[in-house]
């Protein structure tokens, strides 16, 4: 079995690691920390994302190189493609690295967007904030992730909105760009995670509803109970980008749905936290056939095992106790120390049917005294 | 989050591991070969089971300690319980390792066995063999695994079969005794496995048919197709057991079914390979309940995934991609190097239906050229 290299050691490489134990592939990671949490369950190779000797040391031990983070160095990734096999390929890479070539390739393929602007200069800004109005948000194009990197112009902020955006992102414009886009005032969320192999066998998982909070994602549903006309386009628009892309292994389509219409927001080119249900609501888990997509292996089925709910884990872990006491009740530790706003696990539930998913949520919601969290989702699913 | 520590490095506690990582849980093991193939997925302490450096080092890295290897010396778990939580405890454990007192027990319980005798020495097996008749089997009372200590004595040996079976395993009588059991002719072989909580909260999967091939686990399907009645009877059998010996963690109770009857063969005080199957097609796989038993966490669901069978492969790894290409095919290679006879991989199969099972099963089968390991399994799917 070939060896796998994965770039990053969070715990999108934990989850991938252990989901590629069972197929006999040894995995190494890379990453900056020696604390990296994958790093419990596979050796890690300690060094910068631009640390060429890191770089050889990993790429001596691997036959296919993946991504835990997306947005390592274009450079590295060239490297390291001249001596390993890499996939996503580098095109694939580069556009999700940026907010913006991602828009412009949505709108190429014909996936509506909010309306966005590239904005260079304060002046830009303001011409920009002018043509799109408020609400909006700044958004640096590149490094951004959970909702970092992003500034709210609120209606209530006036004629100050862009001055007092430029003052919160503006120092970043040479090093990381930005991007303003139109707020748009959607009725959910959803995300398409999708996987594609080598010879073009291109398959989803069902299309998910996600609830965030302060821009960092809280709870999925799967199924998310879509009108079918909806749910085809959303899959098609994750298709038309994964063949344009020549795309190989997961990625993450997230959108935006506003009466009826889908705005697409961003692509995640990785394993994506609103696909870590699929470990035990699918047949085969995200991060089991994003591994056989790079390795070339066939992939597994994605079909739904009955409905299943993810909740996120943010700052400390909960006590397990009153998930595992579910019928249906899963716990995913990372392994991480606790610190305000970092992702540290996930619990997810799954049950046959949506009313006894409902029973379950609702239980663990009270145990754990996380009302909001569990509140959206239960609405969902009752309503 | 406690540290389990885990007896044996062979895959039993590899799967352990794999399970016991998204718990949080850091896993040791402990193998008297460096070469264990747990030792890729989680740290070995490489040393004999009846060292006391290597116990000492395993006992200062660990909260709780468990089997993937039953026949520890008696002294050797009597050590670790002075130091650390050990499950399942001593006394399950003695009966376990010893046919006689397994045997002995299950009649106490009213668990009918086939006809048996305690042999310790040459008069003793020929008395027997007169008493019993033939076909039997002599078995070690201890140490045996995958039908190694074991002489058929065949109704063709006519007289001279004691002499025999005496000639191959006499030696053996004082270091593992003897047992000569009368040969069932089974109609078939099945197994519950079971899991019980440290409050004594008891659940079984789906009893499971199995088919060996000499000797050894070659196939088994969840869920069996059983009469009610019986398999009711089994799972009280298995319940019993359980409360007899206060059993935390999982166990296996492996039966003969013969006219409708049930004949107890043996017990497994671990996670089982008729148990495999639970890792897909079940709501919580063995290895998981395991190590939230010992660690007194609640107990997950056991409740079935629709239908899975489980090919075990011996000696090398065939291809993964047939399996792979199924659309409930999932592949379990235990890391470990090809040698004749040697348990190195599994895949399940697992289906919403008998029927899409059988086709998978079917497809798997000629595309591996292994059309006897299925063809059992596809009679009983299709029959
Ligand atoms: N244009 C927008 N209109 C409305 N809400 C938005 C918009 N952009 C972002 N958001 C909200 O903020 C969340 C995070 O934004 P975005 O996906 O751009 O950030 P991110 O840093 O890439 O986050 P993640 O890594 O979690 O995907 C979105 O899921 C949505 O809830
Ligand atoms: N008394 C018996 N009558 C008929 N068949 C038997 C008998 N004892 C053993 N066998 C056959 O041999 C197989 C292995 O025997 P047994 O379970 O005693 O051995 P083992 O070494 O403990 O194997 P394992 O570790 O695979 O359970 C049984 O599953 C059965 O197929
Ligand atoms: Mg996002
Ligand atoms: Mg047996």
């Amino acid at each position: 079995m070939k060896r796998l290299g994965i770039l990053g050691g969070g715990q999108l490489a934990r989850m991938m690691a252990l989901a590629a134990a069972p197929l006999g592939v040894p995995v190494v990671a890379l990453d900056p920390s020696r604390e990296a949490c994958a790093g419990q369950v596979v050796p890690l190779v300690a060094g910068g994302y631009d640390d060429r000797a890191a770089l050889e040391e990993f790429a001596g031990r691997v036959d296919v190189a993946t991504f835990d983070f997306e947005n390592v160095p274009a450079g590295s990734g060239d490297w390291l493609r001249s001596h390993v096999e890499v996939h996503p390929g580098p095109g694939a890479l580069a556009t999700a690295q940026d907010r913006l070539s991602e828009k412009r390739l949505f709108r190429e393929l014909g996936i509506p967007v909010p309306a966005f602007a590239d904005i260079d200069c304060r002046d830009a800004l303001a011409r920009a904030v002018d043509e799109i109005g408020l609400p909006s948000i700044l958004k640096t194009r590149r490094l951004g992730y959970d909702g970092k990197g992003q500034f709210r112009l609120r209606p209530e902020m006036g004629a100050g909105a862009a001055e007092a955006a430029w003052d919160a992102l503006g120092a970043q414009v040479d090093r990381t760009g930005l991007i303003l886009e139109g707020f748009v005032p959607f009725d959910f969320e959803l995300s398409v995670v999708a996987v594609r192999s080598r010879d073009g066998d291109f398959r989803t998982w069902a299309p998910t509803r996600n609830w965030h909070v302060d821009g960092v994602l809280s709870a999925s549903l799967a199924p998310a109970g879509l009108d079918p006309e909806l749910e085809a386009r959303a899959i098609g628009h994750a298709r038309r980008l994964a063949e344009a892309l020549d795309y190989v292994g997961v990625f993450a389509l997230e959108l935006f749905c506003r009466d009826g219409e889908l705005l697409a927001n961003e692509m995640a080119p990785r394993v994506h936290n609103s696909g870590h249900w699929t470990i035990e609501g699918a047949e085969t888990s995200q991060f089991e056939n994003h591994v056989r997509a790079v390795l070339g292996l066939p992939l597994g089925s994605t079909a739904s095992l009955g409905h299943a709910c993810m909740l996120n884990w943010l700052g400390a872990m909960p006590d397990p106790a009153p998930v595992l006491a579910q019928p249906g009740g899963h716990w995913h530790d990372y392994g991480k120390s606790a610190r305000e706003g970092r992702k540290v696990g996930h619990a997810t539930l799954r049950a046959d049917s949506a009313g006894e998913l409902a029973s379950s949520l609702e239980a663990v919601g009270a145990a754990l005294d996380r009302h909001d969290q569990v509140a959206p989702v239960l609405e969902k699913l009752r309503g």
